[in-house]
């Protein structure tokens, strides 16, 4: 098997559709990285792509479609809900198969390096691939927006250079590119329709409140059935079986069981065999001993 | 993702090296079929190759490797302690990914067909492919070997008769072609060095003596530690996380646990999502739910 990763461009239009569609075809456009997945939001004004494939198609897809967002997209008239800084406003890279999080950290830098090497739009390194520690967090680079980063850079503020290009936005805006684990949206629905329950349990599990630490949780009463809703932030740190365990324990504190799971979106298959590997300890299963693994 | 088989032809040569490299030359010669296994035995006077790969490919590499197999091993000749009736003796297909049995059943006739028209080799259909019930062990069709065979066709006896070809055998014997589920070899070790706790649950779980009907088991002692050593023949009815928790249960029976698993050769993919969706309760977990299945 080879190396795959995947991206989820979010670029600011939501409402013109054939802006939409150029756009999506640019991304498109390159064998080997395919779009899995796109919805676009008129309120927000603001679109989201999910691209997988190969490393250096996906790159390549990128800069495609952030050249070509850049084109098409003139934040100075741009208006939506949605928090941005540019046409092409964040591109997060996820580590999928064969790739670690360190090269995938290498490929947004070279990718945002080239941004604005040909592009002359100017670029910021965001979390994992963070090269300031002030820079790890999303909402802080895009304060104030278009507008106030645009001011800021103009008055000079050197706090808010950008990490490569000009410091001085232009019609594109900025963009900001960085590297994260894949995200899981799961749930688990209970034997009960006590929505308390589900809260109680969410409240035990989530980081926010003094549980597991790359995990959020709420709980939801859906169709009648009390159901613990969670995003995991980072499946390798925080896995869905040791989760899945918490909450039958913390279930079972109150006569209930786990009824059955569900996943919003996609999963990364990896996640599951991690799953498998734990329940059935499994301790020294490698890729290679996955029959798969070996195919041409 | 595409549609995947195994195959793991034997053939009845494991003493003439030539002949042996000849041979898997000819099994390696297509693009998209890949040998991941082969061991030679020279008692046996055999050996066993894994091909997997795309169906077309397997195939055409399974009808080469006969081939070659026909023209190189003399039947009148060849002797050794493995029962045989061809040059290439057994062909089992496998469906490993976006295969049901019925495809690789009719992979495995249409095969045998051609081996039978083109190469003049009579050629007899088992397991899940048997045209005949008592053709469905692939002892019954193997019943006094090349030499027996040749001697009941040229008897005339009819209820021998090949599915297709020839009623009589040349130098390259008969080849037997069917369809059967992948094998899985895995084994729990307990948390004792009393052998006797795992011979009892070995007797508990397996098919022969009462227990699951796809599985085969023992109780071994393994550097010190107490093992259930296990064969699933279709782990898609007789699950490893089913068998697992058997195993479990019995074991806590003589106040002893499951140390750890471990796989012997390789495992299909599927085996493992299917014990991370038992255990994760993920009761609508499809393909199409893993990022993995949409690459290009």
């Amino acid at each position: 098997m080879s190396a795959i990763i995947e991206s989820v461009p979010n670029f600011s239009e939501g409402r013109r559709q054939d802006v939409i569609d150029t756009i999506l075809a640019a991304y498109s456009s390159v064998e080997g990285a395919r779009i899995i997945d796109h919805s676009s939001d008129p309120d927000h004004n603001r679109s989201v792509v999910t691209l997988v494939g190969a490393p250096a198609a996906v790159t390549e897809a990128l800069f495609r479609g952030i050249a070509k967002a850049a084109e098409l997209i003139d934040m100075n008239q741009q208006r939506g809900e949605h928090p941005r800084i540019g046409a092409t406003d964040v591109v997060p890279l996820v580590p999928i198969r064969e790739m670690s999080m360190e090269e995938c950290v290498a490929l947004a830098r070279a990718l945002a390096q080239r941004v604005s090497a040909e592009l002359h739009i100017p670029t910021y390194l965001y979390y994992k691939a963070a090269a300031r520690p002030d820079r790890e967090v999303l909402a802080h680079i895009r304060k104030g927006e278009y507008e106030g980063l645009k001011a800021a850079l103009a008055a000079g503020e050197e706090e808010r250079r950008p990490d490569f290009g000009p410091a001085q936005l232009g019609a594109a805006g900025a963009t900001v590119i960085g590297a994260r684990p894949p995200l899981i949206a799961y749930n688990l629905y209970l034997t009960t329709s006590d929505v308390a329950i589900a809260k109680k349990i969410a409240k035990a599990i989530r980081h926010s409140s003094g549980g597991m630490r790359y995990l959020q949780a709420m709980g939801l009463l859906v169709e009648g059935q009390a159901q613990v809703s969670m995003n995991f932030l980072d499946y390798t740190r925080t896995p869905l079986h040791r989760v899945t365990e918490m909450v039958r324990r913390e279930a079972s504190r109150y006569g209930v069981g786990i009824h059955n799971a569900e996943l919003i979106g996609l999963i990364p298959e990896q996640a599951l065999l991690d799953a498998a590997q734990w329940y059935l300890q499994l301790d020294n299963l490698t890729p290679a001993g996955i029959l798969e693994w070996h195919l041409p």
